[in-house]
């Protein structure tokens, strides 16, 4: 271990109850739980599985008033595309999402090399348009977001900080109970392992002097031991485990498996996440790949994993198993 | 001073060039490099003064294999505004903008509510269009936009991490020096004071185990210094400074200002940022602010700073000096 990260194990981690009690929830929690009741009523009645998906980073603030913070990598890209195909396999989706972060059918337009005008020109009356190289595949994936939002099938919500996060999730987590086992919980979000407590935070910008600055964080609680057995206890749970070491990869997957006692966990490493993932469930391990012809096709991972889990996901609703 | 927060006053800080010397340049520096060196002869050759903008947040890498990075809050929106206002001065603008923070003219469109799909619409044929409450005004945007694009005044450089930025800053601000005193340098972006230096970095991601981690950062060499004195000696070099602690505020630009020995340092508070910033020079000091009426109108502070800015700039080209 480099010199400048230390572990100090004499440190324990604080449990997530004490987290909520010494944090403070969100300003918009009220608004989204009633939009997510509704939601989840909706569907609820008509019997559609819904799916709670995850995506994009969370940030830890360093200051209380924030200039600086610890941000995980993550474009939303893994739950972005995961959206689209529950969505197409009939799925209600609850897209949770980093703000600005990546999201369903507007990620084909968004982060890309082109600013939002370039995809725009003026037509001889000078009235703008979608520029005609652009038009026909932003108008099939306009038809596809308007059939999602228009049938009431996708629910966005953002958050931007680690406690924003974890309230939401907790929230959210527990509303869907109600649906039993037909309730999926994607959980593709980076979040941080690390934070500071309001408490030992800076009030102030950290002011630079001559000389290094060190910064203690604390190891954020493990959130998924509550959410699987309490807060969502009926539903099928998939958690991912991004690595950029691959020995790591399928013993600490099998690791949070244990701990947690959820039912599906997908490894991916940093450099091949696009391209390969490994399926690790309580008796089973499974590497899925695209080949070179499907690359060269430019398709997506998320089209074969998402059809996956929902095979699963059909044996946990009729059977509560995931081996029939 | 909280506890989770040391300074190691025994420790200096490197200089600029160890920095470079022990770092690698970006894989797209020479690209970029020929199209500023362009761009600055265009305008060169046509007495177009040039302002070289930076702006949004530098990424500082906690891992070599970057997982978690930490971050600095900057949306953009100071530099993107302030380039719509040079671009309708008459000045050719190089952005050098964090990528994926908000852009001149696209920011209105971006960063919002909206997602991109959620401006479209389809129309009775079922082509798509532009929605008829967005198309006025964002006809309006675009026209400014191409006028730029095709005047060849808006030059887009992007950056993501400290070292991306720092080795573009340097060798940009080179080539600009060729134009002499009509080179105004705005630097807006909110750049990271501390690093941690490649060699001391972890190379896979950091292992959350039971306890706390303890990160010790560097303090990043201070750029202005070669920037004013060797870099781009003849320019108009403003800098920002942005404190969340209104007593430091005025006492830090001045350090600034007599460290670095450049003409102008924009003060902003991280809570008023939008309607009031003070302009500090060697000998003066004004607060320019938004009165409520401004306010109400959504006038940006921008268009009160540019034009300030402006005016300075000519008595430097002019004279070499602010007061005249």
């Amino acid at each position: 271990m480099p010199d400048n990260l230390l572990l100090d194990n004499g440190q324990g981690v604080i449990d997530p109850d004490t987290y909520f009690e010494t944090n403070s929830p969100p300003s918009n929690l009220n608004e989204y739980d009633e939009k997510t009741s509704e939601f989840v009523k909706y569907h609820g009645a008509r019997g559609t599985p819904v799916v709670l998906i995850t995506s994009g980073g969370t940030m830890v603030p360093l200051e209380n008033q924030t200039v600086r913070f610890i941000d995980n990598f993550s474009a939303g890209t893994r739950g972005a595309v995961s959206a689209e195909k529950f969505l197409e396999n009939g799925y209600a989706v609850i897209f949770m999402h980093r703000q600005f972060s990546l999201q369903p059918y507007s990620r084909h337009y968004t982060h890309s090399a082109n600013g939002f005008l370039d995809y725009m020109t003026l037509n001889e009356e000078g009235k703008i348009e979608v520029d005609a190289k652009y038009a026909p595949s932003m108008t099939e994936t306009l038809v596809k977001y308007n059939k999602a939002r228009n049938n009431n099938m996708l629910l966005l919500v953002d958050f931007v900080t680690l406690s924003d996060y974890l309230f939401k999730l907790k929230s959210f987590t527990r509303i869907m109970a109600t649906l039993g086992r037909s309730a999926m919980y994607y959980l593709a979000a980076a979040v941080s392992d690390f934070f500071i407590p309001v408490e030992k935070m800076a009030e102030h910008k950290i002011q630079s002097r001559d000389g290094a600055l060190t910064l203690t964080l604390d190891q954020v609680p493990k959130f998924l031991k509550p959410l699987v057995s309490v807060w969502a206890s009926n539903g099928l749970i998939v958690s991912f485990k991004l690595e950029t070491d691959g020995n790591l990869l399928v013993p600490k997957a099998r690791q949070a498996l244990e701990k947690y006692g959820h039912q599906i966990v997908i490894g991916n490493m940093l450099s091949t996440r696009k391209k390969t993932v490994t399926f690790i469930t309580q008796d089973s391990e499974r590497v899925m790949s695209l080949d070179q012809e499907e690359l060269d096709k430019d398709v997506e991972i998320e089209s074969k994993i998402v059809p996956e889990l929902i095979r699963y996901h059909r044996a946990w609703i009729n059977h509560g198993t995931l081996d029939v």
